[in-house]
């Protein structure tokens, strides 16, 4: 099996054609320049709008990204979907395909689910993967699910399937909740990523793997760069600047604002394009926003 | 086309086998009597666990009810999902196969959509499919997708595609927002059925079309019957009563208990299976629930 992943790694944006079907080239264009940053490549997570894809659509991207010579030591395919089937399909595809390990968000379609249900539907898929080759990142990002991953759940998990059960991406947005998974479960391996580059100085300090973050996709090298120096002098300077540039693309709603700077910087502007229900950046917010980075020297070394 | 849906439709609960795979004849069975009862079928609905099935259990079941005998023309499939490419794929699928209409939830992954995004998910869809066959009707649920269907959205839909959007299921559970609709919309031939029996009476006589409940899955010929006689002098006392027996129900959550009943009645416990994140109900409270229902008389007339 490959090492575990630690580090940087990036929900990565899929890039779409003017008919809006996934554009495989650009994708493997995409994940290859993210390796060359130093960041790895969680593909088919929220900022990647996974969830607005079919599963036969991401399965084909994987194999295109693979078929392209990315590789599968350090790719986190998201497979949890709200269907029992689909979850088993695409993680089942992944470990065949050799990824790492797999981010599952928990099924989100019902609410008000009990720890219980939350058990029985990640028990069912690990079951039904039936493989050792699973390593599985559980995903709690309560925003957006509505749903969470809460520490009787990952107890009961971790009891039952220790080999499997790898880590967490925590995209809460609540430090204390991020604090209490590196108390309570980083020391006995169980690795937790802070869901925001905001968050990476604390989230190491704490004892913490890494991060998985939206802007890895257009700021890798920086957010890299701070993890591999967050013992120098300077690093609370680092994260600064780390969390300024974020601010900056928060201006407009994420996807879409670092997907028209892909589109600018790339000389591409269909890299823009968005799946509905999100809309592209408003063409006077995104002046606004290329002013801005302009002015703050933000660089994409493409 | 088939004429539009009027009074009753029931949100087919989904049977599942002892390995969670849907069990095609006895949903035909399920069908059928719900249509002998005089209750029309909105599969794949919330209460038929239909995010918890693949796209490919979706369209195997419908194509299974129809080689069955089940007429299109009283079917209504929940067509609505998080991914764009999914949601034309079943509507056109329901469309082919010669459905009546189909019931679009919004896509429920990201929270905070705007109507703008809203408006462009639904017209990608409508275009896509691009069939004058297909009746659309908006289902509105923001206590379980935490997205809304608003009046300007409707109003825009209705603007932009007058002979497509045909109506909408309104779960709120907010009688405030049916009576809204049915002043703004009603009026105009644009369809509002109540998501739930404990509405019905108001909603007739404010000029609504029916109701598509849950209830109606164990209820059915009450609550159609209470459909036919809502101008009765003793209206009110068949609310009261169709009311309780779903109360009684609820003491369990919905879908666990509505398929132990039907599990009951059929002498089949294997209908009361639920795919997770659900739970089947707890043997003692089903116990609570079966003698209360004996208590108060009710019937399934199988």
């Amino acid at each position: 099996m490959f090492p575990k992943f630690h580090g940087i790694l990036s929900p990565v944006v899929t890039p779409f054609r003017d008919d809006l079907s996934p554009d495989p080239p650009r994708f493997v264009e995409h994940c290859e320049w993210l390796l060359s940053q130093g960041v790895g490549l969680a593909v088919f997570g929220t900022n990647s709008e996974a969830n607005s894809l079919s599963v036969a659509e991401r399965e084909f991207l994987l194999e295109t990204a693979l078929l392209g010579g990315v590789s599968p030591a350090r790719m986190m395919p998201g497979t949890g979907c709200c269907s029992l089937t689909d979850t088993v399909e695409l993680t089942r595809h992944a470990v065949a395909a050799g990824c790492a390990g797999v981010l599952m968000l928990p099924p989100f379609y019902y609410k008000a689910i009990s720890d219980d249900g939350l058990f029985r539907f990640y028990s069912e898929v690990i079951q039904r993967v039936g493989s050792e080759k699973l390593r599985l990142y559980l995903y709690h990002i309560p925003p957006v699910a509505r749903i969470s991953i809460t520490a009787g759940l990952i107890e009961r998990l971790l009891r039952a399937y220790p080999g499997t059960i790898a880590g967490i991406k925590d995209s809460s947005g609540d430090w204390d909740n991020t604090a209490m998974l590196l108390e309570n479960f980083q020391p006995a391996g169980f690795d937790v990523f802070c869901g925001s580059d905001v968050f990476l100085l604390q989230t190491l300090r704490g004892g913490g793997t890494g991060c998985i973050t939206a802007t890895g996709n257009v700021n890798p090298a920086m957010i890299h760069d701070l993890y591999q120096n967050w013992q120098a002098p300077d690093a609370d300077a680092r994260q600064a600047r780390v969390t300024g540039i974020r601010r900056t693309f928060e201006t407009i709603p994420l996807i879409a604002s670092m997907k028209a700077v892909i589109g600018w910087k790339r000389n591409h502007p269909q890299w823009a394009k968005v799946r509905p229900p999100l809309l592209e950046a408003p063409q006077d917010k995104f002046e606004q926003l290329r002013a801005r980075l302009d002015e703050i020297g933000f660089r994409m070394e493409l």
